[in-house]
């Protein structure tokens, strides 16, 4: 009997609830027309926005859900935010970012920096994925436009203090931009009770659709749109919208907002249940803050052994995890974030993310760690015999 | 009895197929993974986008399918192919587009020309819709970075040569760009027969979903990506691929292609009809090329009436039609295409666009040509009385 797959990659996407898929049905053939239309069809697609709108700026807790720009994703989002933040503050030509932030952001930021000439600085995490604070107190000045800092780390699910964070920017006067992709959803959030200008989300890690974000830009920030034409999103993005999608991204952030406390309960249960039979199989080290660090999310790093051998085999049984950031796959080096937490050479290769979801369950997580003892021994290199005993 | 809606605003948006719907929906709940995974839910999710992809170069047809470069819609392919045209000749600071394009590259315009310097050469058409072909030739020099034009317009139709324009622009070096998000399912198009370097395209034009479209590059065609991170789209397009709407878009392009031929000459012969029975109506204007006019498009202007009170009437009898762009509705001025074909001012405020689709029916348009008289006779200003024999 094959046993069903398993599927703890939800930092890399997520299974979209069916009541999101079944919320979005209608807009695909009965309410299929354009927002911006003036008859009943557009009228039925602006009904679906505005509710989907107002569930989103609840999730994360925004005073109005105009305050909520959507667009088609996380990328989209952060790209959106860095490039608006340089434009409306042409003075200022330095932008601060983390070592260890999504490449979206790590390679726009290279982007900025070879062809406009932006400073770029990269603060740097300790050996637990902690920024150095010192290192990012000294970054600012008033020649900083925009800091953008992860909330939550997709590959280590350590979490940054952004709250604090841009509270310094704003000290200096630079904007605060925080990629959240990783945390909308994982964790109870309040842009009320911060400071940050602007913040970026992706319906796809919170079981709503893929092609469906958002860009939370404060009431007042200034701004400057990456995409011209089109009067939608209140003129701030361009393009008709993907009603079907955002409609699933809202029913998603209802669901979610609705569950989150007793969701993130079990699903950290779970977690901490996989992370100490993982450290009983001994030779791993856990990725991360263990004190700031997201429910669903276990890193590990496996000693002497290939993480990408590791995902092959579990991938054979069924069983889907990563070996660090989706995007970073079938690449031969160490992540960007493993090489920056400077984790030890023989266990640098050997990173694999575990990351669970509202629907992981106790069987899974027992099937894992019932299959990995044999997996590991068959990939561990048989110690060398010793030439006198042989 | 209620009568079933009339849906005459293709051009703004269209119906998805229900054959789309129905191979999009494993995407969401059982193929969910995301394409740069290495693991089974990854790989199903890689084997729909490679079908999507091959599908629509063939609806276009490309060369290969590794010349489209999936985007969020038309908007994004036509902000991307121009910022990275500008992008890969730097030594090139001038632009050419038509008077008539979609705001979607008219204001990407403006808003180069202010924030960057660029010079914005804009060509005028005459009061058929057709383009200056002595003031082209004349814009053109090795000063030109990008011809961006419209293969065919959103509000009235009119198809411009882009083969022998594009031919025209590489006679001095510059990229040629089209949008061709109205022409894509409307007219058979090869972009083999031509030497068009980009073309932007919509899914939720031709009866795919919204949120999926894309931009075909020629192979070696310089280019700069605007979406910068993950390796997704050969590192052209970062962000975690849309994979349900891509599919969706892939199997409306499929039936599209197949149905062609027979549905465009079905459409023309409807909107043949629907045409002849407004002209019948007196004090009515054809807008648009007859000579070159998408099959589809039927935009006309009244005499002496306001087009968004046809609008409101149609609407209430469970029509849809548009008074021109569906992103210009709302606005009170007659629009920039109206404004450059130059209307006569008596009918400037009277654009309807009536368009069709391989899903429109001969009782529909009967039934439009049917309740249309009364309504023109509610909104014609009735003659002044004549004093003497009143
Ligand atoms: C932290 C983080 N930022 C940004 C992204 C990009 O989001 P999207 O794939 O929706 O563009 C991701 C996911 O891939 C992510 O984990
Ligand atoms: C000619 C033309 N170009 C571009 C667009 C924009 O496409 P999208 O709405 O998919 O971004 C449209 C449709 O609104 C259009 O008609």
């Amino acid at each position: 009997m094959t046993q069903p797959a398993i599927y703890l990659d939800n930092n890399a996407t997520t299974r979209v609830y069916p009541e999101a898929v079944a919320a979005m049905l209608p807009y695909f053939t009965e309410h299929y027309g354009n927002a911006s239309s003036g008859h009943g069809f557009g009228a039925q697609a602006g009904v679906g926005l505005r509710k989907a709108r107002i569930a989103v700026a609840g999730l994360i807790d925004a005073t109005s859900e105009q305050e909520i720009i959507f667009t088609s994703g996380g990328t989209e989002a952060n790209t959106t935010a860095i490039r608006s933040a340089l434009a409306v503050q042409e003075g200022r030509r330095e932008i601060v970012i983390s070592a260890v932030e999504h490449p979206a952001v790590l390679m726009l930021a290279a982007d900025l920096e070879k062809t406009e000439g932006i400073t770029v600085h990269r603060i740097p995490v300790d050996t637990l994925g902690r920024l150095d604070r010192a290192a990012y107190a000294a970054a600012l000045s008033d020649r900083v436009a925009v800091v953008s800092m992860l909330w939550a780390n997709n590959e280590t699910g350590t979490i940054f203090p952004v709250a604090q964070l841009a509270a310094e920017a704003h000290a200096v006067g630079a904007l605060f931009h925080t990629d959240a992709v990783q945390v909308v959803g994982k964790l109870p959030i309040s842009v009320q009770d911060t400071v940050i200008d602007m913040l970026s989300l992706s319906g796809h890690k919170f079981h709503g659709p893929k092609g469906a974000g958002a860009l939370y830009l404060r009431k007042g920030v200034p701004f400057r749109p990456l995409f011209r034409g089109g009067k939608q999103e209140r003129s701030r993005r361009a393009g008709t919208e993907n009603v079907p999608s955002l409609v699933g991204m809202g029913v998603a952030a209802e669901i979610t907002a609705a569950r989150m406390e007793a969701d993130l309960s079990r699903i950290a249960t779970l977690r901490d249940w996989l992370e100490a039979g993982l450290l009983k199989l001994g030779g791993v080290m856990v990725l991360g803050d263990p004190a700031h660090r997201l429910a669903n999310t276990c890193t590990v790093a496996f000693d002497r052994i290939d993480g990408e051998a590791v995902l092959t085999k579990l991938a054979r049984l069924g069983i889907a995890v990563s070996t660090g950031s989706a995007c970073a796959s079938g690449a031969i080096e160490p992540s960007h974030v493993t090489r920056a937490m400077a984790v030890p050479f023989t266990s640098a290769h050997g990173v694999v993310r575990f990351s669970l979801s509202s629907e992981t369950t106790a069987a899974e997580i027992s099937r894992v760690l019932a299959v990995l003892p044999e997996i590991l021994a068959e990939l561990r290199p048989v110690p060398v015999a010793d030439p006198v005993t042989a």
